[in-house]
């Protein structure tokens, strides 16, 4: 019976993200999802209280999805710029799932910015990557690879931003590049800036 | 006739821009707008054939102001580094008209996915920052400032990612960073990381 269920869950999954892709979120209706779907009303709504609460699942297996890759990469060891070089593969998995996902990825921006229980859901992985690599950088100072001129936080962000960065262009213009150089090159100039000289 | 006509033009554009910030360019209708900017339709029409008109003309005022700034900026004299140091601090221009205009921002992203004429007007100056990167990268290298074991197409690309990332995040989320200083900290960390190394 377990399987069975997760594998309606997954359908209706499968169908909501077809639907707004194609229409956008507010015009997919469940009676549209249940269609596509192939599962009755009672049915959906025993996985979902409600259309809102089915994108929130949808965007959460996504972030989970991003999270468990960079988890695994950061504790695969080495030194700091090593583990945050691994970090930085971590992006090409987020960009080969990316390419066509533009209306989705629109339409978590949209709704995060709408609502307050969307926002938390994406600020908080946002804020724990922030803690996270300002930790892996301040590490990096005590094991003498970073400079110690580097201020960690806003070292920190300044990795998030190129990711963000190559993330929405990644997104955006899947064509433009390939961003998995791109991102590679990128890990690269930053680990280099901030590097301890010898003097 | 030149003034009251020019005034008519940004009475319109102010009020479309609060209008679209409020509840979003689909539900914004010409009628609000009028209201808002004290103008009858008749007024509109001269100066807009359309809503959508309307729209790329906002929009192509935002892309303008930044390109008008950073093209001062890149202008002033000094080495590539100079240079692109200086086209860093344009971004601190971008974010203090940035701050709360995130639903104008998702607006043009919005129709830039849906509308090819938003798309191209989007993705002009996009090209355009590739290519003066690029040339900006290639010129540091014949000076000898930056290293030649960088790719300046894909460097130039790392800068405009990082920009873009700032850029976004500071949209999103304004207070949860001193944006300028990352700014500042991002492009003195990338420069540094494509110095030409003494050996």
């Amino acid at each position: 019976m377990q399987n069975r269920s997760e594998e309606t869950r997954f359908s209706i999954k499968r169908a909501a993200i077809e639907a707004f892709i194609q229409g956008g979120y507010e015009a997919a209706s469940v009676a549209d999802i249940c269609d596509k779907a192939r599962v009755s009303k009672g049915a959906f709504y025993h996985h979902f209280p409600s259309k809102h609460d089915l994108f929130l699942a949808i965007m959460q297996d996504w972030l989970d999805g991003i999270d468990k890759d960079l988890a695994s990469r950061s504790q695969s060891g080495g030194d700091v710029p090593g583990q945050i070089r691994a970090m930085g593969d971590t992006m090409g998995s987020v960009f080969a799932a990316a390419k066509g996902q533009l209306p989705l990825f629109m339409e978590f921006m949209i709704q995060a910015s709408r609502d307050a229980k969307v926002w938390d859901a994406v600020i908080a992985p946002y804020k724990e990557y922030r803690t996270r690599f300002t930790e892996a950088i301040s590490a990096g100072q005590k094991e003498g690879a970073i400079s110690g001129e580097i201020e960690p936080d806003t070292a920190a962000l300044v990795l998030m931003s190129l990711a963000i960065g190559i993330l929405l262009q990644g997104v955006v213009t899947p064509d433009a590049a390939d961003w998995k150089v791109v991102t590679t090159a990128g890990v690269d100039i930053l680990l280099n800036g901030m590097e301890r000289k010898e003097k």
